[in-house]
C-alpha cells in the first residue's frame, strides 16, 4: 500500500483489515505506535458515511454526571448525563449544578424554535434584478418548496428570508429536519431547489453559489443568535435562596453581581455570548453522544437572564438559540454513543427535542455550578484538587 | 452503590472495577447496555485530572488525512494528520486540500504571537478610584508577576492588560504557557497574583472576582480575534492556477468570487470570521489529539485574506487567532491522544507550536478544499456518495 | 425670568422675545455673548415640535458638492448636493468624486427595502408562556394591526418580527412611514398596540415594556443591518478603468487592494462596517436637510462591495440598511432645512425614496474619492491644503 | 460662473460676494430660493479650513438645558448645556434628567483614558517578514515618534499597537492630542512616520497604506470600544430612591428591570452597546459647539452599569469609550459654535476634558430620563404633547 487508500480488490475499506493496513501504513512511515488507536469494539461496516480512511479510534473517557431533573415537554424526570472529556473538574462541577437544580425542583425546558439552514447567493448585473429575482422567489415559494423537498423524507422547507447587499441576493433556507441534524439533507435539498430555480426563473443569473455564507454553517453568526440554527430551547430555574446559602456557600446577590460584571466584560470584550462556559457541556454531550463536534462553533452561543426575585431566591435561564442535535443519522449510530444516547432514551426518531431539553439543562448547572465557584473562591481550589496532573 | 460515586474503601476510584461499579449502576437505572462503552484498552489510573465518575469511553473513529506538506518554523517536512470524526467526507475533502496545497509546494506558517489568560475583574466606590487602581497595577507589575510565577514553573506572566468600565477595572493577565495549553495555570496564577494584590493595595477594593469575563474562556470575542488567545498562526500557500484549472476543475476568478459572496454574506450575518469551516479541521484535531473541546469555540475564529495574483495564481492565506493548544498536560498524555500526537512528532515539551502549525495548515487545506467545492458544484454530491447512511 | 422657561403670561414660548429672554438669561448667568446665536432668520412660531427652550441658532456652514448624476428610480438626473459641515476637504472629496462617477455615467440607485420600528418586550411567568404570547400575536396580526393604524394615516404596520429569550418575548413592529421618518408615529401606533394587547391577550402577562431595544433605535446593530431600518439603499457605478487612471491617479487594482486590506483590518478590528467614512457625507446632508442628527448612529452602517471587472474596469456598491430619511415633518420644514431639500426638488410628500437615493449615491462618491486619495498618497497633502487651520 | 468654483479673479473665495455668487448659480440652475441659508452673521473669511464651496448657513435650533450638576475633575458646578436639533422633547428630556441628577447631588465624571489614532497597513511577501517587521518596529519606536512628532507641537506619539493577520501588519498609532480632536493631526504624524519607516526599515515592503481601516475612522468599532478612540470619560450617579418614587413617578427595581430587558434585546440584536439613546445628546451638542459631526458613530457607543443599591437606591453609569471633542481646531472657533463653547466655559486650550465630562454627565441624564419615561410609560405621551407638528 504506497498510501491511505487501501486497494478494493484486497479488502474492503470499511473492515478491521483495512484498518490493520492502514495502521501498518501509519506507523512505518512515521515510527508511531498506535496500539490503542486501534483498539475498538465495534464493527467497522457500520462506519461508511461517517469517515474515510477508516484507521482506529480515539478513546476518549466518559464519566455520568447527575442525576439531573428536568421538567420538560420532551425530556421529563431524572437523567444521567454522558459527558466525554479529559478537563478535570468538568464532570463534577456539572453534577454539582445539577444537585442543586434537582434540590430546586428541576429544570424547566422548552424548545421555542426550530430550523437548520443552507444559503445560497445569486448575483445579478445590479440591485434591481436583485430585488426582482427577490419577487419572483416569493411568487413561486410553493414550486421551490416542492423541488427542495422531492429530495428528502423527513426535511420541510418552512420559509426563505432574503438579506440583499449590492446586486446580491442572499437566500436562507430554513428547513424543519426531524430529528436529524440536517445540515446534508438542507443542502442537498437547496441543490435541488436552485436547479429548479435556474430551470423556470425567467431572468438572468449572472452566477450563484450554493452556499453565501449566511448560513452560517460551523461558525457563530449575529444571525444565528437571532434567527435560531437547530433548536432554540430555553432552560429556567428558581432556586431558594436557602440552598444557595447552603450548598453553593455564596448568596444570590453576590450570584448576581458577579454575573453583572460578566455581562459587562463580555458586552466590552466583544464576546458573543453573556454566560460563562455553555462549550464546556455542549462539547462533552456532543462528543459523547454523536454529535458534528464541529458544531459547538454555533451552539456555544448562549443568552443568560437572572434575577433576583422579590422574595430573594436566584431566578436563572440560559438560552441557546443554535444548539445542533440529531437522535438519527451522522454519528448517532455508532456503538458507544448510540449508548450513551440511550442512558438517556434519547436514540432514534422523536427523540431530538427531547435530546435538546438535556443538554439546555445542563447547560445551566454548568453555568450555575461555575458561577457560584468564582464567587466563593472555590474555582481555583477546586481545579486544584480534581485537577492533579496538571502541569 | 447508591449513586456515581464509588465508595472509597470498596475500590479505586479510578480503576477497572470502580468503572464496572458505575456501569453497572447505570446499566441498571437506566436500561440501557454500556457493552462497547466500557471497552477501552489503557489504565484508567492515568485519568485522575482528566475525568470524574469515569465509566467507560467512547470510541470516536479516527482517519488520517494527509500527507500534509509544511513549511513551518517548527513543523517541517510531511504529516499523516490524525482526525476523529462523525462527518462524512471530513477527511477526504481535507485529503483533497493536502494533494493540491502539496502539489503546490508545501503550506508556509508562522506562529506570531501566543499568549494564555485570566482576566479578573475589581469594583470600586467609583471610576477614579478604579483610575487609581489601574495606575498601581502598573507600577506594581513586579511584584504580582512574582507572586503569581510562584505557582507555576513553565509559565510566565507577560503583561497586563487594562479596560475600564464604570467603577470597574478589567486586568486580562497575559501568560506564556510552554507547552501547555495553560487555562488552569493561569486561573492557579492569577489567583495567587490577586491575594497579593489584596494585601498589598492600600487603597480600598469593593470586591473582585476572579474572572470578570474578558478572559474571554470558552467563548469567541473580538477582543480574542483582536489580542490572540493561545497561539495565534498564519497558514500561506500560493496555489499555481494551473493545479487548481486541473484538480479542483475550477479558476482561481471563480473560487475568489466565492471568496467575496462569503465574506460579504458572513459581515452581514454578523459572523465572527470570514472563513468557511475552520471548525471541522480543528475540533476533529482537537478530539484525536487530547486537546480540549471545549476550545473549538474560541479556536474556530478565523480571518482569511486571499488574492488572485499578478500571475493568475491564488493566494490564500487563514490566521487563527486564538489556536488553543497543548502537547503537554490536559488529555495529552491519554493512551490514544498521545499515539495520535506522536504520529506527528507532536507530544510532550518544546511540540506545542509545531501542533499549532500542522492544525493551521490543515484548516487551510479544508478552506481551499470546499471552497472549491462550493464552486465547482461537487459539494453535493460528494456529500452523497461519501455520506452514505444521512436520513 | 429664575430659569429657562419662558413665564407664559410674559411672552409666546416661540417668538422673539422668549428667545431674547433666554439669551440674557443664559448671558446673566454664564458670562458669555450670544451675539451670533441669537441671528436667525425665520420665525420661531415654526418650532413647536422640534425643540424646547429654544433660545437661537447654530450657523453651520453650508456648501454645495456636485453635481451629481444619479440614474434612480426616484432621483434621475443632476444634482447639487447640501452638506453642513465644519470639516475641511469633505466638500471638496465628495465633488471630486461626484465628477468621477458622472464621467462614468452616474450612479444606479434602488430602494430595496423600507421599514421603521417600535419594539417593545413582554415578559411572562416561564418561556412556554412566552412562546404562547408569540403564537397569539401571530393569531391576531390584524387586530394588533388595526389598532396600531388608528394613530395614524400614512403608517402601516406590515410585519411583527418575534425574537425568544428567556421568559421574555421581544416584538419588532416594521411599519412603513411614507416620507416621514417615522420613529414617533411608529411609537405611538405601538403604544395603542401594546394597550389593544392588553385588552384582548387572554394570557398572563408580567409586565411589557414599550421598547425592549431591539428597535433598536439611535445605536447601530447587526439586527438593522440585517432587516433595514429606514431605507435600505444600493447605489453603484462602474467606473472606466481609464478614468480612474487619468483623473485619480491610481488603478482599480489598487484601489482593490486597498479595499481589501481596509475589509480585513475592518473585520479584525469588529468595526460595524466595511465602508471608509460614509457618516461624513451622511452627516452633513442630515443636517443640511433637517433629519434628525443622531440616527449618523444608525445610518452609518454600510455594506461596500467592489470588483475589478473582467474588462478591468472598477465596479463599486454601496449598501447603506439603515437610512432614516424623512421629507416631511420633523426638521424639514425649518427654513434653511426646506431650502437645502428643495435645491434637490426633495421637499414634501412623495420624495424620500428620492432623497434616500441621492444620499446614497453621495456617500458612494465619497468612498470613491478618499479610496483614491488614501492610494495614491494624496490624502494628506489634500487636508493640508483644504484644512488650513488644523492645529 | 460656470460651476460652484468661483473664478479667483473676481473674488476672494471665502467672502459674502463668493457666497453670494454660488447662492445665484444653486437659484439659477434648480429653480430653489436660498433666502434663509443665506442669512449669516458671520465673516466667511474665519472659513477656510472647515468647508469649500461656501453658499450660506444651516439655521439649527439651539435650545439650553439644565443646569447640569458635574462634579468632574475639569467640569465643576453648574452648566446650560446648548443643544442643537430638531427633534421635539429631546431638550426637555435631558433637562428632566439634569434636574433629578442635579437634585441627587450631581454626577461625578472621569476621564480614564485619551487617544486618537491613525492606522496604516503594511503588507509583505508573508507572515514572516510581517512578523519581522513588527519586531523592527519596537525597536524602532523612538525614530518613528520623533519623525512623527516633528509635524505637530501638541500632538504626542504614546505607543503602536500591533494586530497580525495574513502578511499584513495593522499598526494603530496611539496619540495625544492636546485639545484638538486630532485626526488630521495624527493623519499627518503617521504620514510622515511612515516616510521615516519607508527611508529606515531594511527589510523590504510590498506596500502599505495610510489607514488600514483600524483607525477605525468615523465608524464605531470593538476595538475602539476596547481602546478608546478620543476621550474614554465615565459619568456616574446614584439617585436616592425617594426622588426617583417622587419625581420619576417609577422605582429604582422598574428602571433596572427595564435596563435588564434593554441589555438583554441589544446583545441579542447585536447591538453596539447596551445604552439607549447617547447619540441623542451627543449629536445635538456636538453640532451646536462645532464638533464633528460624523464622529456621533463612534461617540456614541457606551457602557451602561447600574445598580439598585442594597439601600434600594439607584447607582447608574454610562462609560463613553470614545468621545471625540475638542475645544480648539475644527468648527469650535465658528461664531456660533465658539458662543456655546463659551456659555460652558469650555473655549480654546486646557478646555477638552472640561467639555468631554460634560458631554458624558449630560448623556447619563438623558439615559435616566428615557429610561424612566419608558418605564412609567410617559414616553409616548410626551412625544404627543411636545411633538405637535410630527406628521
Amino acid at each position: 500500500m504506497s498510501n491511505l487508500s487501501v486497494p478494493r480488490d484486497q479488502t474492503n475499506d470499511y473492515s478491521r483489515e483495512a484498518a490493520a493496513l492502514r495502521r501498518r501504513f501509519i506507523e512505518e512511515h512515521t515510527g508511531a505506535n498506535l496500539e490503542h488507536t486501534c483498539k475498538f469494539s465495534f464493527d467497522p461496516a457500520m462506519l461508511p458515511g461517517n469517515i474515510e480512511n477508516f484507521t482506529g479510534v480515539v478513546q476518549l473517557p466518559v464519566g455520568f454526571a447527575g442525576p439531573i431533573k428536568v421538567n420538560g415537554e420532551h425530556a421529563q424526570g431524572d437523567f444521567f448525563v454522558p459527558m466525554a472529556t479529559t478537563e478535570g473538574t468538568l464532570v463534577a462541577s456539572y453534577s454539582r449544578g445539577m444537585m442543586i437544580t434537582r434540590a430546586a425542583g428541576g429544570i424547566t425546558t422548552t424548545v421555542v424554535d426550530d430550523a437548520m439552514q443552507r444559503a445560497p447567493v445569486y448575483a445579478f448585473a445590479n440591485a434591481r434584478e436583485a430585488r426582482d429575482f427577490g419577487l419572483w422567489v416569493n411568487e413561486n415559494f410553493a414550486g421551490i418548496k416542492a423541488a427542495a423537498e422531492t429530495t428528502t423524507r423527513s426535511g420541510k422547507l418552512r420559509n426563505i428570508q432574503q438579506f440583499a447587499a449590492s446586486k446580491l441576493l442572499y437566500l436562507r433556507f430554513n428547513y424543519t429536519t426531524g430529528d436529524a441534524a440536517g445540515q446534508n439533507m438542507c443542502g442537498k435539498a437547496t441543490y435541488v431547489a436552485c436547479q429548479w430555480i435556474s430551470q423556470n426563473y425567467p431572468g438572468k443569473v449572472s452566477y450563484y453559489f450554493l452556499s453565501g455564507n449566511m448560513d452560517t454553517d460551523k461558525k457563530h453568526s449575529a444571525l444565528n443568535t437571532l434567527h435560531s440554527r437547530g433548536k432554540r430551547v430555553v432552560a429556567e430555574v428558581t432556586i431558594p435562596r436557602q440552598l444557595i446559602l447552603d450548598r453553593l456557600r455564596t448568596s444570590p446577590e453576590a450570584m448576581y453581581a458577579a454575573r453583572r460584571t460578566s455581562q459587562l466584560g463580555g458586552l466590552m470584550a466583544g464576546a458573543v455570548h453573556n454566560g460563562v462556559h455553555p462549550a464546556n457541556g455542549i462539547a462533552s454531550m456532543f462528543i459523547a453522544t454523536g454529535q458534528d463536534e464541529a458544531n459547538v462553533a454555533e451552539a456555544h452561543a448562549s443568552l443568560v437572564h437572572a434575577e433576583v426575585t422579590p422574595e430573594g431566591d436566584y431566578y436563572y435561564s440560559v438560552t441557546l438559540p443554535s444548539l445542533i442535535v440529531a437522535t438519527y443519522g451522522g454519528g448517532t449510530g455508532l456503538a458507544t454513543q448510540r449508548e450513551c444516547l440511550e442512558v438517556m432514551d434519547c436514540y432514534g426518531t422523536g427523540k431530538a427535542k427531547k435530546l435538546a431539553e438535556i443538554i439546555a439543562a445542563t447547560v445551566l448547572c454548568g453555568e450555575i455550578s461555575l458561577g457560584a465557584a468564582v464567587v466563593s473562591e472555590e474555582w481555583v481550589s477546586s481545579h486544584d484538587d480534581l485537577g492533579r496532573n496538571r502541569p
